[in-house]
């Protein structure tokens, strides 16, 4: 834990300037929504005093992922500050698109200034890591910005997926976990594999990486969607069974959804169509936790985690720098204990 | 007149089966609503028989742009495809903030699917982009990828502006100017450059081109502005009047405001709260003229223009693909005669 924690404080201690210096470029209205929802000042504009913003895994991730093949943290640094930058122009998007109106704690960027602000400075945001990338002498920056690109766009994908789920009571597992590859999965990829990308790294390294971060990202996910139904709202920072009540067609609800007769209770909340209450919720966390979902979500979120491990395992990278990959991975897990 | 049909037809004809192949990469709910808003189908999916489109004077300014530093078709080719997708996840993107209901005489994407679609059809389509350029093995693609981030991002910022413009009185000409150069003269700007950009060329011969497509851009909006107000529904595609419906600070609008004592019509108009009715729009139209805003975007426009053509001019450009650049520019002009 001392350790992974020393690997966050130092991703973010590193990538913080550079991520803010990037902010700073954004027009004065995209500029105040992003600070805002990056955690850094409330709606007014004032700075904050403690940390509201993520944990910062994906940047961690890409500077480890440069380290890990030898190349100095200023190479991977750009990829730090785009991944970042992508993954919060998605959360700005998303949130309006869920209609979520709280993340952390706070109300989200497009419940303080609607959906034109939220929009507009989550398109800025997009540009913006593509300019912070290509602004970079690295010798794989092309290639780089053109990775992002196709991440952006599978990350758009698993949104549209995710969304026509709503309406669909036909959900498969593998659909979802099709989904959740592609908005979950393919950023965190990115993000493992980028900086070695940038240092120019052999294509087996990045595809350990990006294999690595793929696998990793679905056991992210996995705890993810555990943590949105049994999760306790002061650590999740969300309400109380959030998913549930959004009817989400989530990893551990499709697999309790194709084990055996439906259960007539989870029938029930899928067809329903007023918001459940809180009596409701209660028993359609019970319905899943007594199919399996739970025990099912933890185990393949293991079984993710060490195909990642493997991954790293058989390539030929800096051994320290794997070393603090694994304990970032591990975290996931350990984070819901 | 039939050498400028020309243009557009050759730059159609070469960039659409680009364009098609590029919108044909979208997952299926993105690529059905882009292919929709591009005028290729209806909203069920089938092809429509009449070009429903846009004229698609971005491509072919990119085109042209590569011809006049004599580069090869094929250089200029991701180019044209990339500023159109950017062009073209901007509409879709400020149809939805706008609340725009129709475009060229059908529905908005948002309208037909709703705003998560419109969404993230766009957020796509702007990634896509990026990959189309960061494809080509042109020398310049890396830059020019760099510079259509930063076009994207002036763009979102002229948005911005021009959605703060809509609750505020006292928006000055200049303010008005710098929101039109940035919501249009920075993609015609980029248009114009962008085939230059990927050929390599020196940098003097793309900032003539970049002078060209600025100026050019400056006159565009100002002949759209005047046919936001006094242009013919058929033509424009738009409601009659629908600038002035929503209180639009256009160009034409700031020009009559900064002369001399505010006219009581406009005031009135500028202040309320409701929609005013057909004849309260013909009265605001006819105060706006009697201001000499009509008048005056028309010499500005044609002030602009001049300014582009010296900046072609003086730059030492293939001779037949200048002329092509002056024709298409007369256009904006002559669309409206």
């Amino acid at each position: 834990m001392t350790e992974l924690l020393s690997t966050l404080d130092r991703s973010r201690t590193h990538v913080g300037p550079a991520l803010r210096a990037a902010v700073e470029r954004l027009d004065p209205t995209s500029r105040l929504v992003a600070s805002y929802h990056l955690g850094w000042c409330d709606a007014d504009g004032r700075a904050t005093t403690e940390a509201a913003g993520g944990k910062a895994v994906r940047p961690a991730l890409a500077l480890l992922g440069g380290e890990a093949v030898g190349a100095a943290a200023e190479v991977a640094l750009p990829g730090a500050v785009a991944v970042e930058l992508i993954h919060n122009f998605s959360l700005l998007h998303d949130d309006l698109l869920d209609g979520d109106l709280e993340r952390r704690h706070r109300p989200t960027a497009w419940a303080v200034w609607g959906s034109a602000s939220a929009i507009l400075a989550g398109d800025a945001m997009l540009a913006l890591a593509h300019e912070v990338l290509l602004e970079s002498a690295a010798p794989g920056a092309p290639r780089a910005a053109w990775e992002l690109a196709t991440v952006t766009r599978e990350l758009t994908r698993g949104q549209v997926q995710d969304l026509a789920f709503e309406t669909r009571a036909d959900v498969t597992l593998d659909e979802c976990l099709d989904m959740a590859a592609a908005k979950t999965g393919s950023l965190l990829a990115g993000s493992a594999a980028i900086g070695a990308v940038l240092a120019g790294a052999e294509p087996a390294k990045v595809e350990a990486l990006r294999t690595f971060g793929a696998q990793f990202g679905l056991a992210f996910q996995l705890v993810d969607d555990v943590l949105g139904i049994w999760g306790d709202p002061a650590a999740t920072g969300k309400p109380v069974y959030s998913d549930l009540r959004a009817r989400k067609k989530t990893l551990p609800v499709t697999y309790a959804l194709a084990q055996g007769k439906p259960d007539p209770v989870l029938l029930d909340w899928l067809t329903g169509a007023d918001e459940p209450d809180p009596a409701a919720l209660h028993r359609i966390a019970d319905a899943l936790r007594t199919r399996g979902a739970r025990d099912w979500a933890f185990a393949e979120a293991k079984r993710r985690l060490a195909d990642a491990e493997d991954a790293l395992a058989a390539a030929d990278l800096n051994h320290r720098a794997r070393g603090e990959l694994l304990a970032l991975a591990r975290f996931v897990l350990e984070r819901s204990s």
